[in-house]
């Protein structure tokens, strides 16, 4: 299962590689793409017969879930909220609903409530559900999320020069990546990206993931950079060099980012390469995937 | 650039392998990428330095051909009727845009006129241009065309109980591919599914390419089928069973097919297999891309 790495050619005297996380070969694949596979082996090993899951129309996790779901002929639901982005029809959301996900809407706030009733009437039913998120708050599954990418990292070491840099939302996939340096006393590099919350929520939810999986606690400021400079205002909002990085990087290269994740963070990481005069660096570009989204952007 | 084989189980007892060619790392991939990069060695081969193509608004050989053009910053003009299909907003048209092809709208009848206007033109500016389709009225390139699934043909033979399926549209695959089964001396059966003109029609038009390849006549009928029967009225063309195969494979495979092409076929496979009673065959269908055909199809 292990994905292509790119040369996509120089940038400022820096070795630009794109590690093709887009090309798993599931549901338009993407880094939700292991992590959801860890939820459904998780899901197993607990002896649960239905999943639940939660995310907005553009989200990729429930896309993916949900497919996973019906490949496995499993129940799938997910709590569904306005995520603040766009709400013209959404690619992911026809993908989740043509997988037959029962799609529950509710208000942020009313998340836990939703989930505990949620729970409860599947059990009356006979069910035994899982929550991706673990617990109504969205706690306790923090170390099935991040072990997708910790047990993944060798493919994506670059050791001594290497410079990892990828789009950070929920922060699974970094943490997943921190942790891994960390247990193989890695020196790469690692930049992310912030595409949704401000650095201080984003760093928080991060040392959580790490910590949760190695159980200890880790100097996050020494492995990890994380960055809300190129952040656009918040989750799914973009501005022209977003949109002129997601036509470059096409026509230039015929790869496929998109507004909400790469393509904002591919951005970013061009700005930081600039700002902080990286030089002689190889430095490896994850492609998380999201191709739906490509596709919602290009009609826009 | 070898794409994998993927089992996605038994049909009637013959076991059902998918030949993922979408998987091709560049603008979506798809069996047009490989005849695309034939196209770009052919024109560098005789000192070309801008490329014309024909194609309608769904075409994947004008997206990958125009793609390819502005990776290699070559100008890129694409010949465009309608295609006799839907005529909703398509990705493939957005996309060949991005690519910055210019695009020449003309009627089907004035394609030659065309052309020749084009090319002249071009040449009176100082370009060298390349026609992908050979002299005006399309003849004198179907060698080009037809090496690249000739020489790709030992990633698709099966030997002895082995079966490929395959859309067959403009025939440019399915030649190359009878081409190395005949110079292999293979044993693999090949089954063309029309998907845009009649059997008479598409076996000519194959018949061509492969003699032309070939540089002699080969007896078609004993190197392959081809059949028409799951044509469902032409080009474009769709029934509720082409609709709810796409869906289908999509919700238990998390593989994207499309109705103007891999999705038609699928489904024409499968009727070829129950009518024809087909068991203990190993079964390759190739899965030739057109990705965006599908994401314009879930909006649908």
């Amino acid at each position: 299962m292990e994905t292509p790495i790119q040369s996509i050619g120089k940038f400022l005297d820096n070795e630009i590689l794109i590690k093709r996380e887009d090309l798993l070969p599931f549901s338009f694949g993407g880094n939700k793409f292991r992590i959801a596979q860890k939820f459904f082996e998780d899901m197993e090993s607990r002896n649960c017969n239905c999943i639940i899951t939660y995310g907005g129309i553009h989200s990729n996790l429930a896309r993916i879930v949900s497919n996973l779901a019906s490949s496995q002929k499993i129940p799938c639901y997910i709590i569904s909220t306005h995520d603040g982005g766009d709400e013209s029809p959404a690619s992911n959301d026809f993908l989740r609903r043509i997988s037959g996900a029962e799609i529950v809407e509710c208000e942020k706030k009313n998340i836990a409530a939703t989930v505990e009733t949620l729970i409860e009437n599947l059990k009356n039913r006979g069910y035994s559900p899982y929550y991706t998120h673990g617990n109504s708050l969205g706690v306790g599954n923090e170390s099935t999320a991040t072990s997708a990418y910790a047990e993944a990292f060798n493919e994506f070491d670059l050791g001594g020069g290497g410079h990892i840099f990828l789009p950070v939302g929920t922060g699974m996939t970094i943490a997943g990546l921190i942790a891994g340096k960390f247990l193989n006393s890695s020196r790469v590099k690692i930049t992310g990206i912030c595409v949704a919350k401000d650095r201080q929520i984003t760093f928080e939810r991060v040392q959580n993931y790490v910590d949760t999986y190695l159980k200890r606690h880790v100097d996050l400021e020494s492995l990890v950079e994380i960055t809300d400079e190129f952040l656009c205002g918040g989750y799914g909002r973009i501005d022209h060099e977003v949109e002129d990085t997601i036509r470059e990087i096409y026509s230039t290269h015929g790869i496929a980012l998109d507004p909400i994740y790469t393509g904002k963070a591919f951005r970013g990481m061009k700005k930081f390469i600039e700002k902080n005069h990286l030089s002689g660096e190889k430095i490896l570009f994850i492609h998380t995937g999201g191709l739906p989204l490509f596709f919602d952007f290009i009609r826009k």
